[in-house]
């Protein structure tokens, strides 16, 4: 297996921009990585375009945006997971040796989808007609985890804080105000005990990001080449609703496990995290599934700040889904971004210090029972 | 590169079946494939399912359906070319030594989205949106074809005469009776030169293969194994409508040259062909890109009965997407297991005597000027 290195990344900002068709988008991120990698794009050989809601095409509609035509261009979907399913294939791509240039592009415009109403899941599947969406399977979970735990509606709530401030400092970001816990808890409820601060928002955005292979990363890289040390996808293994349980994500705790053996590394090595903080209490599961700490004790890192920006395992310093916004297909992609820029020191008021190693986890599909359509899990390093 | 063989394909029929969700049809397939290659389902270490019209994750929601959960599912889309795509990646992840038994998988329910519309194509193509449909812009080229060289309607609806024939022996083709010259220029005109008996119809189905690598067939070969000789999958090149000429399609040319490459053969040596011939004016220039024929004669292969059962080089023995049918994400791997059964010898009373190499080609997303989004051209031989 070849190495891989990451040498460019690109991104819009995140917000509502219905005006914007996703191939405008699209190519706004593709050719700011291409720029950042400063490469001449006609060296890409492969083109990987991740988006759930955007229709036939996009990454070729995307491309000729740009002049970049005839090369293949494979669309791929793995729900929220499918702009680092687009990194992952990537990846593969040059790892195993086919290809030694290839662009990741991540894209969704929600707005021109959602009209109001709520996020178009699997129509045949009955729990989610009789109203198991995203907030409500959330919000069961969060209500076992409180009750299991002893964890507060204020515990909950400090994730928001955490991830606000974060935001604050990151310029793309979708909400970058601070918010109090009072705040957090004082907004509308959408799914006891989840307010609408604790639910991330809708959103459109793009990110993207250049790979090559070992063999041309000193002829190519420009600036520093962030070394992909693991990269792993899996996908969900259905469990149904009635399987709720406390215990942390089967799917992220096996993928994650499988990109650090890949990786030769483990949690304890990761200075920072980008992960699938979808609602607040997310967080708190996923780090656990991560091996960030003990099964039941992920309320405990966001109490005693260890996840904050100064603290030993920073997480989501973009201000993760919650704050910086997650636009579906392009969320895997944004968050591999600011892993790049810390990993090069160029995250601003946000940057961790001393950032070696990240990780980054998405999760496509958290229905039903949060095991998921897909999860990606890359572990990055400079 | 490690050699890959197909060791199973499975299909359902083609025709209209409203009441089936794509999983249900999905699962049919998958099964029949699985149980073609008689190999034990939870071997399979990958999965990529082709669609274009059905949802988020149905590649997932298919293999839940037959138990298979956690290994990684990928959704892949390239227009038309959706289910060859899948084809693409199956091979390429076990050709670059990533993996060792994967399965490709394509499907659609047109009868699902369809509510006797248009084929929802590209909203945001201004072409497409005056009224440069699938239907319009292959009739615009059949014009200029039939003017250039002399091309009558007869000619044009001998395509149909011969596809209606094949089919009539394919039990699992959509359209099973033979038609006459007459016939097919009677029925109504949807594009003129076009009648309704030249567009391919609105179908549902699901069709799959279990591929494996070389290092394995012998293992686990039950029966004639075939094997995948060249694999190519590339993008259009994106011109406009105004630059529509009657030259072969410049995707299909480039692909099928890179195809032929990797097989280290040529359009001569093969035996047999499922091509695009999403109206009858498709088959003649296919042909011709393929290298059958020169500019100009692929009318001729027809006149000739060159393309017939009998002929040197019989193209769509199933009946083609004309006759057989064209369920979108499903074609590609139906066209497949078409090809995989007449290199087995057991095509029945369409058998091509003697079958030893096919040729597989799949064009997605024919708008602008039929370059199309995806091309995808297989190789297989015994």
């Amino acid at each position: 297996m070849r190495d891989v290195y990451i040498l460019g990344v690109g991104t819009t900002p995140c917000g509502r921009f219905p005006e914007k068709g996703a191939h405008i988008l699209g190519r706004e991120a593709a050719w700011a990585a291409i720029q950042d990698a400063e490469i001449n794009p006609r060296d890409i050989e492969i083109v990987f375009c991740g988006h759930v809601y955007q229709g036939m095409g996009v990454g070729q509609r995307t491309l000729k945006e740009i002049g970049l035509v005839g090369q293949p261009v494979i669309n791929v979907e793995g729900a929220c997971g499918s702009g680092t399913l687009a990194f992952w294939e990537s990846w593969r791509s040059i790892a195993y040796g086919q290809f030694d240039i290839a662009l990741a592009l991540g894209v969704e415009n929600l707005s021109k989808v959602l009209s109001g109403g709520p996020l178009p899941l699997d129509e045949e599947d009955i729990e989610v007609a009789l109203g198991m969406g995203m907030p409500a399977l959330y919000a069961m979970r969060a209500q076992r985890y409180m009750q299991e735990y002893g964890v507060t509606s204020e515990q909950l709530a400090k994730v928001v804080v955490k991830s606000r401030k974060h935001a604050a400092m990151n310029p793309i970001a979708q909400y970058r105000k601070e918010i109090t816990i009072e705040e957090v808890l004082d907004s509308p409820m959408i799914a006891d005990p989840l307010t609408r601060n604790q639910c991330c928002p809708v959103g459109d955005a793009s990110a993207a990001a250049v790979l090559c292979s070992g063999d041309l990363v000193k002829k190519l890289a420009k600036k520093q080449p962030v070394k992909v040390l693991g990269c792993v996808a899996q996908s969900g293994k259905y469990a149904s609703a009635e399987k709720l349980t406390c215990d942390p994500s089967e799917n992220v705790t096996r993928t994650s496990r499988l990109a650090y053996e890949m990786a030769g590394l483990g949690p304890e090595d990761m200075d920072l995290a980008e992960i699938h903080d979808a609602f607040s209490i997310a967080e708190m599961i996923v780090c656990e599934a991560l091996g960030f700490c003990e099964k039941g004790a992920g309320f405990r890192l966001i109490d005693e700040e260890r996840t904050s920006l100064g603290g030993d395992i920073v997480v989501n310093p973009s201000g993760g889904l919650l704050s910086r916004g997650h636009p579906v297909g392009a969320t895997g992609l944004l968050q591999t971004a600011e892993i790049v820029w810390h990993l090069r020191g160029e995250a601003g008021d946000r940057q961790v210090e001393g950032a070696n190693v990240g990780i980054i986890e998405t999760m496509g599909g958290a229905q039903p029972a949060m095991d998921g359509i897909t999860c990606v899990v890359s572990i990055l390093g400079t």
